[in-house]
C-alpha cells in the first residue's frame, strides 16, 4: 500500500476567499468575519434552493474579486453542494465563464475541492482555481429529513444545517497561506443507520483520515495549532477524540470542530452546526483571518461527509462516510520572495 | 483568458478496463466487448440502486483484475453517478479500502474521472487510479421521471438510460493507449426545459468543449480517427454536427455517439442511449477494444451531462449542460520503452 497523502512542493496559495452566512449563523463566531451577514435567509429568492445557490454564486463572486483578478484570470471552478444533482454549484457555474468540475463529498466538499485545486496549482496545469461551497438549513431539511411545514420534532442528537457558503482562489502564488499537502479520504462505515445522528457516523472517518495523515507525513498531532474538523458536532468531536486516543494520538488539546463553534449553542441546534456550508463558512471566513494574520501557523482541516441518500437509508443501509484533509499553513515571507524572484526573472 | 486544455507529458495510460451491461444493452455493439453481459438486470439485488451499485463495484474490481495489480496498489478511485448524493459511487467504494474522490458531472462523469486521474497520475502524485462509473435505467426512471408501474408513455425525443457500468486503472505505465490531453468543459444553457430532450439541451455544450479543445492544441478535426460524444443520441448528434459545422468545424465524417450507437435502435429507445453508464460501457469495452488493438488511434471522448434535477426543473429552470473531453491515443511502443527504461534505471 503506497502512501496516500499528497505533499505539494511548489506550495499553491489560499489567496483570498469570499463568504456569506445566515441570519443564525452571522450571530455566532463567524458573524463579523463573513464577507455578507445575511439579515433574511432567502436572500431575497423565492425558494430556498435558489438562495442557496445565490449565497455559492455570491462567495465565488467575492472571492474572485477579493483576489484581485478578472473573472477571466480564473481557469476552474470546483465545487459542489448537498442538493440532488449538485444543482447549486451546476446552476452557479453557468454565471461565469471558466470550466467547472463538479464534485460530490456531502459536506466533506470543501477539503475534498480544496485538495483537488491544489493538486492541480501545485501540478503547474491551471494558475488559479476557484474552490467552494455551500448549503442551506431549508433546503437541506426539505431534501433530507421533512418539510419545515410539518413542524417535527428533532432529536437531541441532531445537527442544524448551516445557511452560508464560503470559496477560495487557490492560485500559485500572492499570499503566505498555503496548502501543503492533502490527504484524500477512505470510505468508512461503522455501522451507524440514525440518520439524525451525523457526527457519530463520521467521527471514524475523521479518525481514520487524521491518522493516516499524521502517519504519512510523520508529524505529532501537536504540529498543527489546529487540528480543524467540519461538522461532527458536539458528540462526534468527543467520539473523534476518543477514537483518536484509543490509537495513541492524543489531539484534545488542539481539536476544534467547525460545527461545534458555529452557533451560540441554544437548545435548537442541540449538536451544533452541520452541512457543506458549515467547514467553508468557518474555514474561509474566522480561520483564515487568523491565518493570514498570523495568529494561527499550521492547520490541519479535516472536512467530513456522511454518504447517505434518503433512498439508502430508507433501503435500511447504514451510513457511508469520509474525510478529506488539507493542510494549510502560513509560510512567512513565501508570497514576497515569490514575487522577487518572478521580478528577478522578467 | 488562458488556455484550459491540460496537455500530459508523462502519458499517463489506460492500463485496463472493466465493463458490465444489461440484457438490452449486450444485444447490440458493445455484447461480445464486455466482461459480463447480464441476464438479469437485478443482478440478483432486491432493489435497482442496489443492482446499479453492485455493477459499479463489478466493473471496478475487474478493471483491477485485469491490470495485474492487487487492490492495495491502487491509490485512488474517482468515481460518481447519476443517483441523488451518488449513493452508487460512495457505497462501491465502501467495498474497497483506497481513498475515493466523488465527482459529479452527470452523463460526463466518464471523462470528467479520466480527465482528473490522469491530471493526478501525470503530475506523479499517485501511480494507479481506478476511474469508473455506471447507471441503471430503472434506478434513473424511478429518480428523475415516473415509477416504471406507472407505465408512462415516452416521447420520441426522448432516450434510454443505458443499464451498465464501466471503468479503468489509469496508470503511470504499462500500456500504449495514452490519455494526451483533458479540455474540462463549461457550462452551456441554451435555454431547453424540455427534461425529455437531452441530446438537444447538451449539444451545445458537446460543440463548446470540442470547439475549444480544437482551438487550444491546434488541431484540425481530422486529426483524430473518431471524436466520440457521450449520448446526446440521435437527434442531439445531428445538432452538434450542424452546430459545430456553423462555427467552420466539420465533423461531420468522423463523429459518433456512444448514445447512437449502443442499441440496435427499435421504437423504444427512441433517440438512442443516454446515462452515466452509456460512454462508460461503450468506451472501455468497445473503443478500448479498438484503441489496442490499432484499428484505432486516436479518440477524442467527449463525454456531456445535463446538470439538473427534478427540483430545478420544478422550479422552472433550464438545462445547464456541460462536456468534458479527454484525448486517448496510442502510442506504439511507449509501454515497451518505458519499461526498458526502468530496467536500466535499475
Amino acid at each position: 500500500m503506497g502512501l496516500h497523502t499528497v505533499t505539494f512542493k511548489n506550495k499553491p496559495c489560499i489567496l483570498s476567499t469570499g463568504t456569506i452566512a445566515g441570519p443564525k449563523e452571522s450571530q455566532g463566531i463567524v458573524g463579523k468575519y463573513v464577507d455578507c451577514p445575511l439579515q433574511d435567509d432567502t436572500f431575497g429568492e423565492d425558494t430556498y434552493e435558489k438562495a442557496e445557490c445565490k449565497m455559492l454564486s455570491f462567495a465565488i463572486s467575492k472571492a474572485i474579486e477579493k483576489s484581485g483578478f478578472d473573472r477571466g484570470n480564473i481557469d476552474l471552478m470546483v465545487s459542489g453542494d448537498l442538493l440532488n444533482q449538485i444543482i447549486s454549484a451546476s446552476f452557479a457555474a453557468r454565471d461565469f465563464d471558466f470550466p467547472f468540475v463538479g464534485v460530490y463529498g456531502a459536506c466533506s466538499t470543501m477539503a475534498e475541492a480544496f485538495a483537488l485545486a491544489a493538486c492541480l496549482i501545485d501540478a503547474g496545469y491551471m494558475k488559479r482555481i476557484v474552490a467552494a461551497t455551500g448549503s442551506h438549513f431549508s433546503s437541506a431539511e426539505r431534501q433530507y429529513r421533512f418539510p419545515l411545514e410539518q413542524g417535527t420534532t428533532r432529536p437531541p442528537q441532531s445537527q442544524w444545517t448551516v445557511t452560508g457558503a464560503g470559496g477560495a482562489v487557490i492560485a500559485d502564488r500572492g499570499s503566505d497561506v498555503c496548502i501543503t499537502s492533502a490527504t484524500f479520504g477512505k470510505v468508512v462505515d461503522f455501522g451507524v443507520t440514525d440518520v439524525n445522528n451525523m457526527g457519530a457516523a463520521m467521527a471514524p472517518a475523521a479518525c481514520s483520515t487524521i491518522l493516516r495523515h499524521l502517519q504519512e507525513r510523520k508529524l505529532e498531532p501537536g504540529y498543527y495549532d489546529l487540528i480543524v474538523t467540519g461538522d461532527l458536532g458536539a458528540l462526534g468531536s468527543r467520539i473523534v477524540k476518543d477514537l483518536t486516543w484509543e490509537k495513541g494520538v492524543d489531539i484534545s488539546s488542539n481539536h476544534i470542530d467547525c460545527g461545534e463553534i458555529i452557533y451560540k449553542v441554544i437548545e435548537d441546534e442541540f449538536q451544533g452546526g452541520s452541512g457543506a456550508g458549515c467547514s467553508a463558512v468557518v474555514f474561509n471566513s474566522y480561520l483564515y483571518h487568523e491565518l493570514q494574520s498570523g495568529k494561527l501557523n499550521k492547520i490541519l482541516l479535516v472536512a467530513t461527509g456522511a454518504l447517505l441518500s434518503t433512498v439508502s437509508s430508507g433501503q435500511g443501509e447504514s451510513i457511508p462516510c469520509i474525510a478529506h484533509a488539507v493542510s494549510i499553513e502560513r509560510i512567512k515571507g513565501v508570497a514576497h520572495a515569490r514575487k522577487e524572484r518572478v521580478e528577478k526573472e522578467r
